[in-house]
This record gives structure tokens, C-alpha cells and sequence, in this order.
């Protein structure tokens, strides 16, 4: 079969054995959504050789439990152990043996089939199209926000950054009832937002030291600056994207302002179905465009281009 | 009368003007504390010219409500403006108009007397004597941490740092019930918390990655290292020192590890003497010296010194 194979950080289409499901799930890929972990293992975030990918939505066509044979499922990424002090205290994501689909030891979602544990699979309703159910990842990772955090309807919520993953986190803010703003680089990126009702700041409107809630989904450290200079005190920074290498960061300051930060990554898979459902959150618009597998080095190349919303694989 | 006065970083004892009332409250000083932060202050951590000093106990012989004459006080040591935004939040050790004593254009404790605002006072309850009093203060920051974070009987909580301030924090977080261990540096700290039942650990054998919440109190960087690896994933790390200078951190990691930081500073003045009232917390153990006021400058020495507690003045 295809696959968008890594290996010493070099990006290729090749065919590789087809795996076998093995008592988990094997599912056939419809849609593969590219994100940027895909470029950051690229330039070596993580060590990894393997086929890269973790959003999709397929169908199974093997599994241990044939019941979910034939069904349309999307899979959380974390292959966790289900025995270790973080699995038992409910906390899978942070199993300390976990693979990670296409980040971890485990062959990725960028192919025309992927294994995956049964325990990760959720079906996708009726109602939502395979161009929908792709965004289910992405959309529980920004949902994870909600899981950490007690946003409250009259907090003053500032999102930094409004890429692929920030126009998500932007949608699921906005669900709050809070007066979400958010500074945004792109026109693209205002539209898009506009479109769903959300609202963008300039920077230099934005104001210093008077939101609750920061939430940073740039991954920069000049994002993390303006994060920190609208900040209140006794304010919740959260730090939704990672950062390549160490940051610098006047501590003393945080502490003088009692600033709690949360860092901030995978999220719940149910309810972002259940978003998906009710038309709550619509990611399709944010799909920039599809392509082929086949075709996958120039869809990264694509996805990779300045303010890049979705780019989707199809096997 | 006679102050412990800084001057472009240099410290002096002199006389200065005694100050007034003006509808506030002036306290006869009868117990002052040296803590860290007044080193801070003689090395620049902020620049300040003033009389310094915050930590204190005394009675008071002016106010403009004559009901306080003659009562034994303490002080909380921000004076907040009452109507910014932080003041009606309910958050006025965050006022971003504050003068802070002995540290923010407030003339402080290690004086004959010291000026206070009546909002700011707290009577002593009578069993509780001048040598407990005078710790309100840092027991109060001690406790801001019970007030910031959710601990748990069942957690396990780390504490890194034995000095002055994390000796009363490990006695604080010991009121939890949860499993407490602390990481001392001298064998005199170690000593000190046993007599109050608590158990210190060599950081080589606390283990990594198992911590739900750890507590650094050393403002030192590999304070802040240790902390980080002792730390489960989605556990709290809780800075309840300030640092001099910028400190660089791999900020990906907590996020991966969906990390919470709390930095921590000023708490509440009435629970820590209710505590002291209840001898829930005996800090007395924890006086190194007692100096005149006139000897400021040795005892700020003595407390300068290598693992020293807590050193006192008396006018």
C-alpha cells in the first residue's frame, strides 16, 4: 500500500506492506488531514521513521471484535498501556509506554490503510461527512482547552494565533459565551473567522494586562510576548502549540503576577463528535485543499505555505 | 527614630523623621523579620529607597479610627487603591496602584514605627505571642499556595526548598493529609521539620515523573530543574519564589506533558493567624537571632548567612 513515509528527515510516497489488524482495527483511510507535527517531525521535533499522519476518518474492514467491521470510525492517537500510574489515574493520554500515531512508533493515518487499537476507535455519526469527522483530532485537542480550564461566560478570552488549529480553538472558545477576540496574521485568517462570528483585535488594540484567559496557539515566542503582556493578573495563560527548542521567559514576573500557565495538548474525542453532530463547530470551511495521496509531497509543500488552512489526503 | 534604610543598594541604620498617622494607622513596632526578599531588595531585585522591611508585629499608638489604639497588630503589606479593576475583582495584592511596605514606595518595618493603612490591619489573638506574630506574614504567602491550588489528601506533593519560607510551606502543605516529603539542603532544615513530623527526602531517591504537585521554593534554576523532572505529566508545579534574571525552559515539554505553573506570592493574613491561634503551625522554632534594631546591619548577616532562619529585630 501508500504511505507518506519519514525516515531521516526526508519525506517520500512509498509502498509498504499493508499491516494486518491483529486482534485491533484495521482501517481503510477515506480522508487524511495534514498537520503541522507533520512538518515538525519533518525537521526532527521528535525522532521517528515511519508513515506519518494522525487525523483521519475511515472505514474498518478488519477487526478483533467484528462488530465494527463496516463501520466509519476516526481513532485517538494514543496507543496507551493501560496498566502504568497514569493509565489508572484516567490520564491515557499521558500513559508513559503510549505509541502515538505517526508521532510514536506507530505507522501513521498518511496511507491507504492504518492499524489501531480497538479502545481508540469512535464511531462517526450519520450526520457528519468524512469532511467533518477529518477535523475530529484537532477539534478535541482545542476542546482539551475546556477540559483544563474553567473558561466562565463573563471572562475576557484572548486567542493568539489563527492557523489551522487556532481557527478550532477560536470555534470552541466562542462556544463559551466569553468575550473571545482574537489576534489573527492573515486577512484569510479574519474572513474565516468572521464568517463563524468570531471577532478579531489588532494587537495594538488588544490592550495590556486586562484578559483572563490567554490562549497562545502560534507556537512563537514573540507570540508568547504579546500572551504574556495582555495577561491580567491571577490570569491563565495557555500554551496550546509547542515551541522548537527552549524559551526564555522572565519567571520572577509570573510569579509577582500569580500567572498559572497550562500547557495544553490532546483532547476528547466524544465531544468533539458530538460538536461535529449538532453543527456546533463547522470545520469545513477551513479545508484548503485536497489531494491525492499519490501527491502527498506536494500537498505538504501546500499545507506548509504561509497561512495554510487544511490541506486533506485522500488514498 | 531609627530605620533599616536602603539608599542605592547600600544599607544603613539611621534616623529618620517619624512618621504620622494622617488617618492611618502608626504601629510601635515591636517585632521585625528579615526575609529574602529584603536581600533582594539591597542587590537591586527592585529599586528602592526606603526604610525596608514587611514582616512584623506591633501596637498601635495613632489611627484614624481610635478603636485600634492599643490593640497588638500585624499588617498585610499591600496598600491597595480599593477601586481598579483588580481592586473590585477582589484582588487587591494585584492593585496596579499599590505601594507595597518596605518594598514599593512604603517606608517599612524594620523601623522604631511604621505607617500602615487601617484597611490593612489584623489583631493578634491574645494566645498568640510576639516571636508567632511576627511569621503572619510569610505563613500567609505559605497559604496562598492552599488558596491557588487544590490539593488533595490523596495527592503526592513535593516540596523543594527548606529555607525560611519553605519551612513554613512544608508545615502548610503537612495540614493537607497528603503525602509530603521535602528536599532540604542543610541538615539543620531537616532537623527542624522532623520535630514537626515532616519527612525529607535525598532528591536522588524521590523519583521522577510521580509527583502530582511540587513546590519550589528555592528560586534557584536547578531548583526549578529538579522540580520539572520530579513532576507526573498533568501534574502542578507550584513557584513560590521569585528569580533573578530570565530562565530559559524547554516550554514544549510542558506542554506535551500538559503542565500547569502557578506562580505564587501574597495570601491571606486571618487564616494564618487562625492557624497560629490554633497552634496548627508553631514557627518559633524557626528563630535563628534576635538582634536591636541598632545591630540591623549584623543581623542582616546572620541572616544572609548559609541555611539561617529566621533573623530578628527589635527597635
Amino acid at each position: 500500500m501508500k504511505a507518506l513515509w519519514l525516515e531521516d528527515r526526508q519525506l517520500s510516497v512509498r509502498d509498504i506492506d499493508r499491516p494486518s489488524a491483529d486482534g485491533q482495527a484495521l482501517v481503510r483511510v477515506a480522508l487524511s488531514g495534514i498537520c503541522g507535527t507533520d512538518f515538525e517531525l519533518a525537521r526532527g521535533y521528535y525522532p521517528y521513521t515511519g508513515a506519518i499522519g494522525h487525523e483521519f476518518v475511515g472505514e474498518v474492514v478488519e477487526a478483533g471484535d467484528p462488530s465494527w467491521i463496516g463501520e466509519r470510525v476516526v481513532a485517538e492517537i494514543n496507543d496507551a498501556c493501560g496498566s502504568c500510574e497514569m493509565c489508572r489515574r484516567g490520564h491515557p493520554t499521558h500513559c508513559e509506554a503510549r505509541t502515538v500515531l505517526g508521532i510514536v512508533a506507530h505507522d501513521g493515518a498518511h496511507a491507504e490503510y492504518v492499524k489501531v487499537p480497538l479502545a481508540n476507535l469512535h464511531r462517526v455519526p450519520d450526520g457528519v461527512p468524512d469532511e467533518a469527522a477529518v477535523f475530529t483530532e484537532p477539534l478535541a485537542a482545542a476542546l482539551e482547552i475546556l477540559e483544563q480550564v474553567h473558561i466562565r461566560p463573563s471572562d475576557r478570552v484572548l486567542l493568539i494565533g489563527a492557523g489551522r488549529l487556532g481557527q478550532l480553538v477560536g470555534r470552541v472558545l466562542a462556544l463559551t459565551g466569553a468575550h473571545v477576540r482574537v489576534i489573527a496574521r492573515y486577512e484569510r485568517q479574519v474572513k474565516l473567522l468572521s464568517a463563524a462570528g468570531i471577532e478579531c483585535v489588532a494587537e495594538t488594540e488588544a490592550g495590556e494586562r486586562c484578559w483572563d484567559v490567554v490562549v497562545e496557539a502560534t507556537g512563537s515566542p514573540s507570540g508568547l510576548t504579546t500572551a504574556r503582556a495582555a495577561l491580567r493578573p491571577r490570569g491563565t495563560l495557555v500554551l496550546k502549540s509547542t515551541y522548537r527548542g527552549e524559551i526564555t521567559l522572565d519567571l520572577a514576573r509570573f510569579v509577582v503576577d500569580e500567572i498559572t500557565i497550562v500547557g495544553s495538548r490532546c483532547g476528547p474525542f466524544a465531544p468533539a463528535l458530538e460538536l461535529l453532530e449538532r453543527d456546533e463547530v463547522d470545520p469545513v470551511p477551513l479545508i484548503e485543499a485536497r489531494f491525492p495521496l499519490a501527491r502527498a509531497l506536494e500537498a505538504m509543500e501546500v499545507a506548509a505555505s504561509s497561512g495554510a488552512m487544511k490541506v486533506l489526503l485522500e488514498p
